[in-house]
């Protein structure tokens, strides 16, 4: 038995905690669609993989977490996140566990908090909250669950009920890792996503570097704009083989614009010499999207498009510590004008799904909302990032749904790279839309029968439908 | 007798619903006032016309319907939306409407979905929630009911208890409704608005030949922006012999800007040539709404502002099927710094009253509450288009009356093209309005006695006052 | 006894409001931190102070009262406001009086009506709501009490309890006030705030001699950007010496940039010479807050940073009445791209307190709340201004605590020039917060045990941490 409420995170009225309560007994045990993620395949891929230490499944991967002991004066080295350069890093795993535990108040009212208090319940049956005190007791207990062969990757898929799971993989990966899965007899359904980003975006890290990785990956020479058309068809037919139903793209704004092919060669030589401009990038990456969503009326593949992240904001600390240190900061986002190219294109071909994401909430009820309910090729993706979370979610539910309807978004997706996580995360979408339904069903705007077929859409089947995974 | 809840929209808590229940009780039966909306006046001009089919009423004009059903793949001339050319389009009224019960559910949790309902059953008594297999038998009771007296729009206007319908008519409408209607002994208070937007924006459709109209309506030959300065107030002044108490302006923005006259004059003229810029447009269209806040000084005429709505943003449907067709899609508004001119010119006069509306929930707090807060001259109109919602109601509530407080707002306006939906529109408003005053008495905010007022003048002082129909 | 409800401002849900108010039953009498303020220290330097009339206390100095006023078209003059031509002003005390009772309805369910209403009832113990019959007699009570010694500024200041309150100085001014403060043997802890707009931003009203009163007050002759440096140093430790912990700093936007030394003297020069531009302007005032942000590393002092209010947008009524008319109105901001020059600086270095303000709530969550969860530098202030307010109060913890967690900001300051009004202000945000935690709570987010703690964080610990009050 765990200390946990059965009732958390619904509203505190009686008759709709009670309503809520109905609605999430019916969904809580469906299975787990979790079409949008970072997983590494690695972990399920080899049958005896781990989740290392404790400090390697909470703290050290996880820039949500070391983000915050970071803005309280905590140096990411004494955590373990290791600097590119020589520097000291912290390596031993029970002190690490200490600092983290010295300072997990600061999670307090946080979904991170949530998340990790609920893990620790669930899965490792850890009965007191984690303080400085009591850190090294914890660590001995997590320590042994996690040597046991019940908690290797594979056997919590089984245990945490996961039908489909989609890992999110550069356009020049080989996929090794989904070929191995293939291969094996084990039954997880574990599907790959196709990212082009590192080689459309012309300012990526090491861009020279991907484009001829993506070369080798896809045996065509890319010398040129239509070699690099010629090997991403290629690698998204690679990668629709090996299961993909998706692809994915990061930009930092929505801007779509339709080059002249003569200027997207021009564009692409410059980028080859170095020579390419930031107007450049802006115009080449805007191209590359209506490119993909023509590939996607081509191959089927359903696209997402993840905009409005100024990433790497902290120039010292990406210097020193790469990308994805809990520095990446949103920024307003213009989805009306900027999408338009693209949507004019394509936004009335219903062969096509783009899935639109935001982290600028105002675009919700805005644009993102109108837009989804008119257009037949745009569906809503669920809250990201820093809005997976209660708030975050009753403000999508009260901004997009009085005008998109439930039937225009695409269900939850939990974008997480914590493989242990994504059981709670699943769960508190579940109770977060019981909890709204049942709002609605107090308020008399829906009836109850009709709660439950949307509470199931919302957990289950939106998602199947939306990414084409049924 | 009718399925809907009595208490239907407010507050789950047991305290805030009673008293909620008891402040709607008191306004429930106010007489309407209806200061802004789209009826088409010929519905009441004409003693016998008549709401159509079921389908005419509730599906084929309202384009809240039909975007929701394209947005799901299903095309406009299947539920009977014309195209412009000699394309195919379904004229069976009874197919149309099956199409729509089959489709029902994606306006779950919607203010669309709700109203139809409501109306279904208040208005028709229709028991049964409308759905694929009971469509055709629905049908035959509406069909049934709008072929009696009781169901003509005259009827409906005593019955919904409509104290005054102000339509919206373009500056070049000859207003042969109005006429006809004050020619009538019918005791119905019809009023005209006078709406200039196709002749003061250069880019407006078919703007030469609104000119012309302009010309031929007013009797001035527009061949000059004094000309058309003269027009305009002459047909102000018809529009106000004909009982109009107010202006209505749409605008990509509020962008407002004083033009020397010889620059007006040189925009104009270059419009006449068929030359004018996208610069030479904003700039004409930030001009007129100065001249048109000036002439409101000198008339009397409120002057109502709808800025930020992208109009006709998917294009291929813009050309096949025309305007109005669900693909208006919001966009953020500065309202701080483009209504300062005239503000600058006009902000402290209270003569004038500007009535403000927003697509841009974001400027509510911000922008919004605080200038309605600050210059005598301005008021905000309610929740507008999308935000005409229960949600959309309490976030305008809660983000524009602390700063602002009710009295700087003007009360409710439906908005609405659909007649038969007046009813429903003013009740969620009042319903919505006594329960975030519920909220206030049930917080120690405000008492009971002023809550009683405040309710009343929402429901039916501040419109009054705010649109000089008392 | 008071006829204000115990449970004023709690959810009505029964378990929220018993949890609310066992939360702030632990809080409601800690000391008060007011660490950033508008206060005259004059009021508590001369022990003889008195608050004057009582449209002197409550009207003629609050542009929050005399704004909502002059929206519904009374005069300024007509409430004492002066102007400064010659014109005639009101001056009759009583007068002034019962036009705002008459009026008083304006502010029902805004901050000031609820201000002002509990400032009566808790200080002067009238116990009738103010309207416009018992404007007179009520007058007469709060004359009789005004004239007691019990209502003296430092008599209010210990019945209030506060511990420190920190004023708001112009870098040019030479603190008598203080001065005396410091001299005198009364116990209170007033301490300045050392805030250089007046010569730091270049467009400020009379520039020109804020330069010379900060060479005279500085002993430095300001002639150049160096001695400009030079003599806000030598300004910044003359404040700390006489308790200062703090700078304060508006600006248009939080807009930064490095000069160099060259282009700053440049623009200096040209701005001595009368000669600077808007641009100009722009980069200096960026310039400077990073300069600012150095100076805060070295002397200790924290810093704050107040953007995103068009100051004087009512031009004619600025002109006639000058700054601070209620006619400041916020615009949009972007925090994210503009504070990345200071932040690639100096965010890094924890030796640094950088405070961040917003009149744009949009940004809480999108920008704010991940800064400041990332940059060690980094705390949230409250909401501010037009947000100092129950929904307000709101909107903050839902928008910016699950991102940043309460420890990532500043806890509450009341930013008033109403000395009468702090403990009410201060009240609300107790009222506020045990109400958000008392959620949390019933909805198990966080423990009672955690709950409790954070409420005296919030209430107490957090500003003194911030603003090194310690």
């Amino acid at each position: 038995m765990t200390s946990l409420a059965p009732d958390r995170y619904f509203d505190p009225d009686p008759t709709v905690r009670k309503l809520a309560r109905t609605l999430y007994d019916s969904i809580a045990d469906l299975p787990i669609i979790s079409p949008h993620g970072h997983v590494d395949p690695a972990l399920l891929a080899d049958e005896n993989a781990t989740l290392g230490s404790p400090a390697d499944l909470f703290i050290i991967p996880d820039h949500y977490v070391f983000r915050m002991l970071y803005s309280q004066g905590i140096a990411l080295e004494a955590v373990g996140v290791k600097p590119n350069d020589d520097g000291w890093v912290e390596t031993d795993q029970r002190k690490i566990w200490q600092i983290f535990a010295d300072h997990f108040y600061l999670f307090r009212g946080t979904p991170t908090g949530a998340w990790i208090n609920e893990e620790l319940v669930t899965l490792f049956d850890i009965q007191q909250p984690l303080n400085g005190e009591n850190a090294q007791a914890i660590y001995d207990q997590l320590e042994e669950k996690l040597a046991q062969p019940a908690f290797r990757p594979r056997a919590l898929f089984e245990r945490f009920n996961v039908e489909v799971l989609c890992t999110t993989d550069a356009a020049t990966d080989t996929l090794p890792h989904h070929r191995k899965l293939q291969a094996s007899d084990w039954q997880g359904n574990i599907r790959p996503t196709f990212r082009p980003d590192s080689v459309v975006n012309l300012e990526f890290d090491n861009w020279h570097e991907n484009i001829d990785l993506l070369s080798e990956a896809s045996g065509i020479t890319v010398h040129s704009y239509t070699t690099l058309i010629d090997a991403l068809q290629e690698r998204r037919s690679y990668f629709k083989e090996m299961g993909a139903t998706a692809t994915d793209h990061a930009a930092l704004t929505p801007f779509t614009v339709s080059l002249s092919p003569l200027e997207a060669e021009a564009i692409f030589q410059r980028a080859l010499k170095g020579e390419a401009t930031p107007h450049d990038t802006e115009r080449f990456t805007g191209h590359m999207l209506l490119q993909m969503a023509r590939m996607s009326i081509e191959d089927g593949l359903v696209m997402q498009l993840h905009p409005g992240s100024f990433r790497n904001h902290n120039d010292a600390l990406y210097r020193r510590f790469g990308r994805d240190k809990g520095a990446d900061i949103p920024i307003a986002v213009d989805y009306t004008h900027k999408l338009r190219p693209l949507l004019d294109l394509y936004g009335n071909d219903d062969r096509l799904t783009l899935i639109l994401f935001t982290l600028d909430e105002t675009a919700y009820g805005r644009e993102m909302a109108p837009l989804a309910g008119h257009y037949p090729s745009l569906l809503l993706g669920p809250p990201w990032w820093f809005y997976d979370s209660l708030n975050g979610m009753n403000r999508y539910f009260d901004l997009v749904m009085e005008t998109a309807g439930i039937y225009n978004t695409a269900g939850f997706n939990d974008d997480t790279r914590a493989f242990a996580s994504i059981p709670v995360r699943h769960d508190l979408w579940r109770r977060a839309s019981a909890n709204w339904l049942a709002g609605l069903v107090a308020r008399h705007i829906v009836g109850e029968e009709e709660a439950h077929e949307m509470a199931r859409a919302m957990a289950y089947e939106l998602p199947k439908r939306a990414y084409r995974l049924e």
